[in-house]
């Protein structure tokens, strides 16, 4: 018997309803194997603004610490989206925990499934077999440089720094993951004109003979964004930095045939978090037809981080046999009527 | 008659092959329609390193100041790449060249070719009719500003600023193409981390009511970065600074369903030069095989720049009469035996 507190941060938008399924799938494997897992529901993002004024009260980052695993659903609102002006944002909450938290390795799954190629907007025979792994840096870098204005407001400014440890650190995991994988390792950086990404290349490069049966090469950003979408089945492991890793996740997210199936986990030293890749969806928000896989598949990668590997492969094969039954919401069937919480449960009967 | 000064710079790889025959299509203009175009070739990028030690030597630079227009293949060498510690960059002489003749503005149309929908990777229906423009800002942002390390080496630093000012020029002229074209601008950016994107959308914002006709809308780039792929027929007009240009435009372009297809024109206040997308592509050199129509499409754009609205019109349609005939490089039609320079003569021929 296992017994794992889970800190459940439903967000904003369309992420209570996701959330729901998933803990709902996790209850199903708790019961269906005997474990002990305890949800405990906290505010981050627009609704803790709401509530509290800050987008990360102190209570959901106490909860956080003292959590084995923190389930997210999706955080934003436009409301906050077009002022520029606007002092506090709903992305500061989930920018401080991935920082609090140290949680410096997001890591994206990017699998086109048989049952959805049709969904693609990408041709079938280009994209059939692609499996990529993508570590996206998530502490550092441009995200969390200095950033500020000029006196008169009219100069703003936005500070990239990497230090050598912060590269290191996520570029082991990413070599260590392509060990077990196809031994490959793609570093996604703008070596020709940023120092960042210099620095990034010859870190990544100075670690690559520890890591023997793996082959490292390199793609300039710009090239990498085309070759993603023009030969996905070249790439086994990206890595790349923050801002980087953001654009080129989401672009890749293309492949599946709808970024509502995308999970990601986010690691550090010590806690973990697990959200779809989708974002809050606000047009979507309490009608039903928000696609609960991604997170359910977040939750799988929860179970992987608890070393449930029977459970989680467990989830994914529920996840399989919803894709093969046809039981999806309207995005990927728009003859068939099943709702966000139908998914959700065919999914968890199924576990 | 008109009488004009093109400086052209072959620079690397396919570079030279490709320009060769862009200046054979401008010289059957000329001829044609009676003008004197006059051609000074200079060195830049690797070819410049090697002749004289620096990517941009002061003779080409010179050159450029006086020339009507400036015509560029491509720059780049693999020796450079992999060499984080390289002093001297290929690179540093296209972007020290934009920087000194205030080429603020990158201009890149992306259209998808009825005759190359099979080339491209995406599905017809999706991209059928797409007619992008993209603007992207170039002499300024994380490319141009300080960068370097720390005393140890073990950390580096880009910073990225933006001015107001930099921000309202290329704003401007992104908004008068929507007036002439289907009145709408997207402007991408990352507003919800970034300050330099708040001033961005800010200033953007600012200058909307001046042009009632257009609408204008916001898209976070990873966000961008998915619909350019989902839904390319969405866009007329994106605004977006330098790294997020460099990165969407070079994605969009496979909406064309080859690299080989797409011109650039990067203009400023005097001087305007114009270049293919692609890249130097060091692995093709000297096989005949480059496409010279990006390049080709590249001198229409220049012929435009000059007002020879005519000129530039019967330079696109010869390369429509290339397309519908066939007559195409072996990325475009690998059981045709087409070299660069047979595709560039059909094309000066029909002109
Ligand atoms: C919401 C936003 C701050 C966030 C990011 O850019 O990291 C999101 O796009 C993501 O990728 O998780
Ligand atoms: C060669 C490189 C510096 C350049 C850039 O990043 O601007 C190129 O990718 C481009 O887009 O023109």
């Amino acid at each position: 018997i296992l017994s794992k507190r889970i800190v459940v941060l439903p967000g904003d938008g369309i992420g209570p309803e996701v959330c729901s399924e998933a803990v709902r799938v996790l209850r199903a494997v708790s019961s269906r194997f005997g474990h002990e897992f305890t949800f405990d529901y906290q505010l981050m993002g627009a609704c803790a603004i709401d509530a509290t004024g800050s987008p990360l009260p102190e209570a959901t980052l106490q909860a956080c610490r003292q959590a084995d695993a923190v389930l997210l659903g999706a955080i934003g609102d436009p409301k906050y989206d077009n002022d520029p002006t606007a002092k506090v944002r709903p992305e500061q909450g989930l920018l401080g925990l991935r920082k609090a938290l140290g949680l410096y390795a997001n890591i994206r799954p990017i699998t086109a499934y048989d049952q959805l190629l049709a969904h693609s907007p990408l041709k079938a025979e280009r994209i059939q077999g692609t499996d990529i792994l993508i570590f996206r840096e998530l502490t550092g870098g441009i995200y969390f440089g200095e950033k500020g204005r000029s006196e008169d407001r009219a100069s703003a400014y936005d500070h990239c720094t990497y230090h050598r440890d912060e590269i290191l650190r996520i570029a082991h995991r990413a070599f260590k993951a392509a060990e077990t994988r196809r031994h490959k390792v793609t570093l996604v950086d703008k070596a020709n004109v940023l120092e960042t990404s210099r620095l990034w290349r010859e870190t990544v490069q100075s670690i690559a003979p520890e890591y023997p049966s793996v082959a490292l090469d390199y793609l300039f950003v710009d090239n990498a964004a085309m070759q993603i979408i023009l030969n996905p089945k070249q790439f086994d492991v990206i890595l790349t930095e923050n801002m980087f890793g953001d654009i080129i996740s989401d672009e890749a997210s293309v492949i599946a045939g709808s970024l509502g199936l995308l999970p990601s986990a986010s690691v550090g030293d010590g806690a973990a978090l697990f959200e779809p890749i989708h974002g809050s969806y606000p047009q979507a928000k309490g009608k039903g037809i928000a696609n609960p896989i991604a997170t359910i598949l977040s939750a799988a990668m929860l179970l992987d981080h608890f070393h449930l590997q029977e459970e989680a492969d467990c989830v994914r094969d529920a996840v399989q046999h919803a894709l093969d039954q046809g039981v999806v919401t309207p995005e990927l069937n728009p003859t068939t009527l099943y709702t966000t919480e139908q998914v959700g449960n065919f999914i968890a009967y199924s576990v």
